[in-house]
């Protein structure tokens, strides 16, 4: 209300770093933000939109309208523009893009004709080319006049007559170097070339596995049409863990700051899903209804064999689609890995058989009860590393993410065996 | 045995990144493994040991001895050798510190000097620094004449004459400026100094804040002792990542190339423990024997509450821990996120008390039945928002990770309390 007030919350805003004021617009409650938001207006920095998350990105657009939105991609840089306009949906891609420059749409949908997750999506298209031929002095003074140069570069891409890459020559070798030295006999040849369709998980691998700071992105002539460097791809390596983990759980995302329908919306197809498999499992114990009714000493114990059958799983689990992820685990070895799993399994099974039978002993006092559920321990926990390597394995092997192999199904299959083998032995030998 | 097959197979092997050599080491069973690093002795290149498991890379000292190991640490750079030497055991670490050169042993003891998983640990001691008073020139010709510069930089660290920074001026920028320019007009004063005893989950998070590539290192009197680069950082990322992701599921690391023996003994631990909380369960459900023996549809029921309360719960937990260690969640709305949280477990009680209700009604026919069942999931489901959301929140606050709430905590209490829930109603109403 107070027009001193607001120019001083304004000029706090416009202080901050970008990431920071991205911080305080996303924890800010829904009215706040709109004031805030209407006061920034004229003076937003563009930079904050990329760090904002999806829902509070929406809100933005709202309060700004599709013409201002335009006007702040426009700003960024290509990577970022295509991600903002890539996370619209399409009524408001298609309204933001008419309102783009020509030249910034073009690069848009050329950035957006690249598939998901791909190279041609995560590369920056500015960067320092130079022909092969040139020697040191050539390069020197070419990037003391060039105009259009990118803000920040760290090397010079040697490339051929047909742009395709040759090598790579650091700044720091070339400040070193002398005047008349030919770039061809200071680059460093071994480039790993990407592929412009390669996918974001793969080319974090490699850019792991062979500690690389920058690698060139070709197209399917190779020639040389971008460039991919580590901090593009830190994002990636974050996002791919956090995918995992949050997988393993059931969620596609965390979601912090969408509200508690869109949240509650995004859970329950999964909640349903474990409806189902948990109504399989009650089944399986509805089939030995009698022998509860005989023995009800049964129904106290037998939660203890699946709980721990679906935690050994779950461990099994998490540690199959992590070493998928980081390829330690893969076809040729994953009959060696399981065959690990299942003595780890036996190992640990014996353990737990005795210490179970020993508890069910002392409760109840009856040896051969003890026994039931000692066996039917053994039996989960290898089922458990059974299950939890093959479930994961499987789904690689279809093409399918082993993460949504998630807790819910393994645990379903410790579950219904685990109850299956306590009633199904008790049935067999108490009755 | 055949002498050009094992010159052949020791060139094969030279010929391979570094990388890709660990690998193949790794993936190689212990026999043919003991007879590739005799082949190797003398040769073998000293990169590849940071890269491999630390299980392997034991077997590698065993087969080289502490002289040849040493020899090995000796040619790495700084922080690759103090790494090594970390994960040595204390009778290995005396051994191998012994036999290295005095100049190595003595920078290889500071920097294990510093606190495991600080800034002094993954810093790079090497690197450019130049007085504000320079111009452009000056630094261009030191450049070029000096000695002992790193192998590459992108950057120089302007300092004042107590060697403290105060900017930094990129080779980019360098290149592009007129000789007589003053570094001190030219650099960027935005930096970020980092104090060598912070933690590297910190650094990761202001880096990918910050969007950094690289910060400065200050020692407790604000003078430059180093500097940290994205790629130091990459590691850590990924490690904080699968850190919290296999801690929810009550593992200590993957282990991938661990044998069997030494994986089942990271994981017994925590199974215990999880039978403990298993055995609380069943003591829960044990006092309702009576209600049981009258009812033993309870029986075939109960466990679709507990099942749905667990992984409602987990899914609670994996966002909460997420969002903690991504800062989205903190105190300042630990309440307002807990709110939304209790809202979503309400949302979806109801949705699944329905469901649950329902099969339980065709099931048996019995609508008081289904009633309890719909009551018992509904309580359950606000249950595991409440305690999904609580336990991490409540750790961190006591300063304890919250990944180790791990799902076998909050699935106790969502077990405890489903299984309450239902035969406790079933006893006040059905009876």
């Amino acid at each position: 209300d107070d027009p001193d007030r607001a120019t001083e919350a304004r000029e706090q805003v416009q202080g901050l770093h970008y990431a920071d004021a991205a911080d305080l617009i996303e924890r800010l409650d829904e009215d706040r933000r709109a004031v805030l938001l209407s006061l920034l207006k004229g003076g937003f920095n563009p930079e904050i939109l990329p760090e904002l998350d999806d829902d509070v990105r929406e809100t933005v657009l709202d309060a700004f309208g599709y013409a201002d939105y335009a006007a702040l991609v426009a700003e960024l840089d290509s990577d970022d523009a295509v991600y903002l306009v890539d996370h619209l949906d399409e009524t408001e891609r298609a309204a933001v893009l008419e309102r783009l420059p020509e030249t910034d749409r073009t690069v848009i949908e050329q950035g957006l004709s690249y598939a998901d997750d791909s190279a041609g999506r995560l590369m920056q298209r500015e960067l320092v080319a130079v022909p092969s031929y040139w020697t040191v002095g050539d390069a020197i003074d070419w990037l003391r006049g060039a105009s259009g140069l990118p803000e920040e570069f760290t090397e010079l891409f040697v490339v051929d007559p047909r742009h395709r890459p040759l090598g790579l020559v650091r700044l720091s070798a070339l400040l070193r170097a002398r005047r008349q030295d030919r770039l061809e006999a200071l680059m460093d040849t071994g480039l790993e070339p990407v592929d412009v369709g390669m996918d974001q998980e793969e080319i974090a691998l490699l850019f792991r596995r062979r500690d690389l700071l920058s690698a060139p992105v070709t197209d399917r002539a190779g020639r040389l049409v971008g460039r991919i460097t580590i901090d593009d791809v830190v994002d990636v390596i974050d996002e791919e863990a956090e995918d995992d983990m949050l997988r393993l759980a059931g969620l596609s995302e965390t979601g912090t700051y969408a509200d508690a329908f869109a949240t509650a919306r995004t859970r329950i197809l999964w909640l349903t899903v474990n409806l189902g498999t948990a109504m399989l499992v009650s089944s399986v114990i509805g089939l030995f209804e009698a022998t509860l009714e005989k023995l009800v000493a049964l129904a106290v114990l037998m939660p203890m064999v699946s709980s721990l059958g679906g935690n050994a799983g779950t461990q099994t689990l998490t540690a199959a689609v992590r070493g998928l992820a980081t390829r330690d685990l893969s076809a040729d070895n994953a009959w060696r890995q399981t065959g690990k799993e299942l003595m780890v399994g036996l190992m640990n099974g014996v353990v737990l058989a005795v210490l179970a039978g020993a508890a069910a002993w002392l409760w109840y006092s009856d040896l051969p009860l003890a026994g039931v559920v000692a066996t039917a321990m053994l039996l989960n926990m290898i089922v458990a590393a059974l299950v939890g390597m093959g479930v994961p394995l499987a789904l690689e092997r279809f093409g399918v993410d082993p993460a949504v192999a998630s807790s819910v199904f393994v645990t379903m299959m410790t579950d219904m065996l685990g109850f299956l083998a306590v009633l199904g032995l008790a049935t067999l030998f108490l009755l």
